[in-house]
């Protein structure tokens, strides 16, 4: 360890321990012995200082944060560094994950699986293909001037090389990174599915996570309004897999062609456009006053602003026909879609509303958000048209369009409406062995059942009374006992744990 | 921009754009004209400067690096920051992933989906749960001091809140982090499973990558080399699955308790246990007097130098059971693990090998690795026992023993022997309006064909020749035709394309 370091951790000395509550006899609790036993490793451990009484975001099930004696109960302002743990006393690791991160434990696990399960099964009947990046991408291809919160908050840093690299806020340019690189040796449309972690970095709120998973879809090469109606399809197969109504979940919808054709009305200068965009977004979020005054001072006139805000709160194609006129892109466009929605099956999941303009720099025309009804959550998921991505990368344009579907707000709704499927343990066999000698016996049925694609839990050293237990809490459908005097015939014993229903069978022929 | 960035693009004015060689009329060629009409926006965006001719270490297809007319052509040190763009230049973004790191396109994902579906299939049929962790993780996890090549290599960077941060170079620390911190909610012995991305930061060599995937098995509190015998059978399973046999490969097996043995015929002190592993695993990339010179700074007497050297060098059990005498822990572990195999019935695929140690430092027993018989690939997958890695958390410790199986020797392996899998694209239905007015009947039927569980590509505004290549293409098992004359009728046009067979159905009785 060298000098500095050194110095740290004698000027942090305070540190904290995390224990189990109620497990004075488990054998996670943090042990001095042991820990001084291991003293040299533990040393170069550094121990994170938490916040304590704070609840952690995911709270980690009965786990105590627990003062060392001497510990100062410092506040740990985000900002703070990681303190090092002294050499002379137990170092104990910080067991959560760095802030904002989750780990997921076997349950959670489950019910990750059965949603991206869906989310594979949906893109597989929309014939999209699934392809994937690295979470890992250069700062370069994030990097827009347009003010959007994703670019102010990059998990960003320099690599060793010092190259600015991020882990990625957003999977869209990594797609269009690749559709570049494929060039030629696809041919469009391109239909591409993935399901990705994403980033960013802000100072931690209550309930902000810095991670969430996220499933795009998105199509390149398809420049009518056949591709939104495509996605927007798959986004309601999604809904009614899971369970969900079209009278628990909408889809607002609206293109920043109708921002186009007001700034056209009103001569405001083109470049304008997407800066203009990702401030009307913030509608809802500032007061109308705050939007106001960022847009004049984007330049825009007075009488541009009231235009923008008088069209942003029209909720009727008709209207917007009016105000617009039936010649624009927009609404001939949105007219279109409604008109496709019907033939899907899905108009009543569908509604218009031109306040929706969505925050990300680079949508151009129709755009989308599926929110719940009730309005208490946040949008679940959203997207839209970026036709003129491809050439801020410096090749030619490709129109696209695709929309990202994250992990958090989906499961709260459904924990909400009570859809959360029950998803236990499933085991099909638990081996066990009556008797320590028959291990060997034991290895050969497990092995076998195994071959031939069954789940078999081999289970040693634990009393029956706590197999049976332990089959219950498996969901095991068989348990297969292994006695000496059954083994000597060549048989073995199967419980069936449904029926209750036991008898032998010859240890070879077991299906 | 700000001063210096401006500066440094003044400075760094050269830049190589990326082109498609064969591509004069793509949509995907940079286009002067685009890129300066989006100068604004492109020039945002950083140009990585890349070396000419060398190849990347996954060639992208077609690819070629064009400098521009006044490009100097520099050779980039692995070493060398991200240049930017000069405002009045077409600027082209990289369409390469960060260097070392992998895109996978879809065919290259439907192998990887391919062996972690394997990866998957047998981890459920030893009854193991899966978990994950996020890929990022305190540094803490992972500052060991045994000169570790892992640890020297990690990709480790401090967040904006000052917090050392890592990309994690494997998984087992993070597995025992969730372990303590799950503590009594969880029955022992656990089995979990995860199958994640690991990183580390070392210089580019050709062939070294900066990431791979890995699948993890582990069991926690299961003392008796049972857990390994079980997790070796789970690795036997997978080759099998993937059709490999024990010709193919082996699996090489010892014990660190053979060289704590002699360590403690020489009396050398406990504390360089690690150290000495750590050494001992180089043999094979350094010269044998490399390590005897690396084991004699330790502080160990040349005896015990040679005791070490010559123990190693054993490749049977009887004549370590010689040298070491029956008595000690090794020997019958590693004979209860050789009769156990038998049992099993994977006997024929593992050997004794005393020169096995593995690299990390926490490992306490049973130590293995695969390795191809034709002896070209590194090993294809490691693991052992690692009883004493929770103390070093500070925790209690809790007897446990995992692999890791990373994703990139054994795909070699498959390649090599010719096992890599056909998987083609495959899409149950292609509809196809024969009439730009039948989008929305086009519609009806492809919505209703997903809704009944197929896949169902919709295509449009091909010719009818396109989508019969298509259609071969993507292996669709019907074409379904929207004609006028057929929709009036309320009927559609289906095609089995195995077959060739073709006939009218109603529509609504399409299944």
């Amino acid at each position: 360890m060298n000098g500095p370091e050194k110095q740290a951790q004698r000027k942090e000395g305070s540190y904290l321990i995390f224990a189990e509550a109620e497990q004075s006899s488990s054998p996670f609790l943090p042990s001095s012995a042991t820990a001084m036993a291991s003293a040299s490793s533990a040393a170069s451990l550094r121990l994170l200082r938490r916040p304590i009484g704070l609840a952690p975001l995911r709270p980690a099930r009965r786990l105590l944060c627990v003062a060392s004696p001497t510990a100062a109960l410092a506040t740990d302002g985000d900002s703070s560094p990681a303190s090092s743990a002294s050499m002379a006393q137990p170092a104990v690791v910080d067991v959560n994950p760095p802030r904002g991160t989750r780990d997921f434990p076997p349950e959670e696990m489950r019910l990750r699986s059965w949603l991206f399960d869906n989310f594979r099964e949906v893109s597989r009947s929309m014939a999209f293909e699934e392809v994937d990046f690295p979470v890992l991408e250069s700062e370069a291809l994030f990097i827009r001037k347009a003010g959007e919160e994703i670019t102010q908050q990059l998990y960003n840093f320099e690599d060793k090389g010092g190259r600015r690299v991020v882990l990625r806020p957003e999977i869209t340019p990594s797609l269009a990174r690749l559709v570049i690189k494929q060039g030629k040796s696809v041919s469009l449309p391109l239909k591409w599915f993935t399901i990705g972690q994403c980033w960013r970095y802000e100072r931690m709120t209550r309930g902000r996570r810095r991670e969430h998973y996220q499933w795009n879809m998105d199509i390149f090469g398809m420049p009518k309004v056949r591709a939104e109606a495509e996605l927007i399809q798959a986004i309601v197969l999604l809904f009614e897999r899971l369970g969900i109504t079209s009278s628990d979940v909408g889809i607002r919808l609206s293109s920043r062609k109708v921002l186009q054709a007001v700034l056209d009305m009103y001569s405001v200068p083109q470049h304008l456009f997407t800066q203009v965009c990702v401030i009307v977004d913030k509608l809802g979020k500032l007061s109308r006053e705050e939007i106001e005054k960022e847009l004049i001072s984007t330049g825009l006139s007075s009488e541009a602003v009231q235009g923008i805000i008088e069209v942003l709160s029209l909720k009727s194609l008709s209207k917007l026909e009016e105000v617009l006129g039936s010649g624009v892109e927009a609404v001939a466009d949105l007219k279109k879609l409604f008109s496709l929605a019907e033939q899907y099956g899905y108009a009543d999941w569908i509604c218009f509303d031109a306040s929706v303009v969505r925050g990300l720099a680079y949508y151009t025309g129709i755009v989308f958000e599926a929110f719940d009804r009730e309005g208490e959550l946040r949008a679940i998921c959203g997207g839209g048209r970026y036709d003129r991505l491809l050439s801020t990368f410096g090749t030619e344009d490709v129109p696209a369009c695709g929309f990202g579907f994250g992990d958090a707000v989906i499961v709260e709704l459904l924990k909400e409406k009570g859809l959360l499927p029950d998803l236990p343990r499933q085991i099909d066999d638990i081996v066990f062995p009556l008797d320590e000698e028959l291990e060997g016996p034991a290895s050969s049925v497990a092995s076998s059942l195994r071959k031939k694609g069954r789940s078999v839990d081999l289970v040693e050293d634990k009393r029956l009374k706590w197999v049976f237990k332990h089959a219950e809490r498996i969901n095991a459908s068989r348990l297969i006992l292994v006695g000496k005097s059954e083994w000597e015939r060549g048989m073995v014993r199967v419980k069936i744990l449904s029926t209750r229903e036991e008898f032998e069978v010859k240890a070879g022929e077991l299906q």
